[in-house]
């Protein structure tokens, strides 16, 4: 048996499974981030042992939202974290906790490998996927082999410059993809429409109360606006996608976090715009679908990493 | 011995080497490709005769400017071409003209294995090339092997949408950063500049014709405006170098074609602006250079494309 573990900003989820990706059993505990790295190392340990109090594991694959120094099991960065993890043993202490082999792993990147080991890329060769949520994080795959480069962190396909002149971005560029089509991108811009009086449905379906807005509440709100909101940030996220298929063409496009949740209202300009951007070869071969494993796709990734270690 | 034969729009270079990369021979002529593929074919063949009259071939690499299907040996699109090249079996007349085997390939993923091979590229496993010309091309090697995709048009580094409302590009699409860092986007610039008053020095060392405008020129004139003009290019050129080494994470990012002529006022506020948009990861592991074979890039790599086959 194999554990996957993804560690968020809000949530941490769990789940233990076979290598085949027959997942026995499966949960999730707020974060709790501000309590700091090691009480949150903990309760990830802990949720494990929950799942499987007797029985031994074979090995853990651990996705944390930031940089990662897979080798040494050494976080080095989490942006979204409000407590400092920059030097956190995370491999050491989780192995103490667990007394098995660990492997830490970006989220984004964790998340792909579900795909591509369970998901809409177990056909695929060649498969990109982002992880549209507070960030958007990103995986490359190429050869059938997830792509790291020497920092692990190659596959950052949210933090390409889409408005020169942009945003800022939590990166410290401007115009990042992430400045502009992430989560809180998309609630900022629908709380500035609620509040200029440009969207009175969702203005209705949220109360009036900004601290509602979601994507999901947005996407069931009818007013023109929030269509023509969705139809810019679907062109901003074409952009990206168009010019990662001109560098690498890979043949699968893969979206998953909660804005994916948006579904065809986002994905249908989301396909137009990326046909119209890639204007060297037909991109009408490359498919773009939401992620198979939604939520889930980071657990199982986990599982696949730890199982079958080949894949990176 | 191996022949390389680089095809553009302008003159046609060829070179006759071993596969270790020593040149026994190379020339060059004028395309004329207003004559037509059939009479530019004739004339490619016929440069390579004159280089090695009474030797064998053992296979020539060719690289044309567009997208190719290398494997029928059949061109699909040459936008840069005044004449009709669609369809064209460019491999077989090649093949009928010279009786050797013919492998074709993009003209800027063959200059990227000429670099990979022969030049800068020799200790590199993952590399980026990008070649400044009339267009703006482009090669991606991962892991030692030029990345290619089901059309062999991944690579596209230049039709990246930089400024999502920008100049129309000749693939159709806005703001690609071909339509505004390329050859003929510096000299437009250059010339609105001269001609708005704002360009004294280059209307000096052009003698006031629009027609002597190159990026050559312009790098020797000593105008505050060129200067300006320069640093804009290098950071349309950085946004596309950082996007990509997001994706990536190269170790190297190779500059060919007239524009890299430019040199260190091109280079210097490039990496300053690399560093500054990639801002998930230090990039300054990433050594960006000009390339080592300059013009030669193109024969190079057909000599390694014949030689190496292995490398695609």
């Amino acid at each position: 048996m194999f554990a996957g573990l993804d560690i968020g900003g809000t949530n941490i989820a769990a789940a233990i499974g076979s290598a085949e990706g027959n997942v026995l059993a499966e949960a999730s505990v707020p974060t709790q981030s501000h309590e700091g790295p090691q009480a949150v190392l903990a309760r990830a340990a802990a949720l494990i042992q929950t799942l499987i109090p007797n029985g031994s594991l074979q090995g853990v694959g651990v996705g944390l939202p930031g940089t990662i120094d897979r080798h040494g099991g050494i976080v080095r960065f989490l942006p979204n974290m409000p407590t400092n993890w920059r030097g956190v043993e995370a491999g050491a202490v989780l192995s103490r906790h667990l007394g098995t082999e660990i492997l830490l792993l970006n989220d984004a990147r964790l998340a792909t490998l579900g795909e591509l080991a369970f998901g809409h890329g177990r056909e695929a060769r060649d498969m990109v996927m982002l992880t549209l949520g507070t960030g958007i994080g990103g995986g490359v795959v190429l050869d059938g082999k997830l792509r790291l480069g020497p920092l692990g962190a190659a596959g950052e396909i949210g933090h390409q410059t889409i408005v020169p002149d942009g945003p800022l971005c939590g990166c410290g560029n401007r115009g990042c993809l992430e400045s502009l089509a992430s989560g809180p991108a998309f609630v900022g811009e629908g709380v500035r429409l609620m509040r200029a009086g440009m969207a009175p449905a969702l203005f209705e379906l949220a109360g009036g109360d900004a601290g509602r807005v979601t994507p999901k509440l947005m996407s069931e709100a009818s007013d023109d606006s929030i269509a023509v909101l969705i139809e810019r940030m679907a062109g901003y996220l074409a952009i990206a996608i168009a010019n990662v298929i001109n560098v690498v063409h890979p043949e699968l496009v893969v979206l998953g976090g909660g804005v994916a949740a948006l579904d065809h209202r986002l994905l249908d300009p989301l396909r137009r715009d990326v046909a119209r951007r890639v204007g060297m070869f037909p991109a009408d071969g490359v498919i773009i679908k939401r992620s198979m494993l939604g939520d889930r796709a980071g657990v199982f990734g986990g599982i696949a990493l730890a199982a079958q270690r080949g894949i990176v």
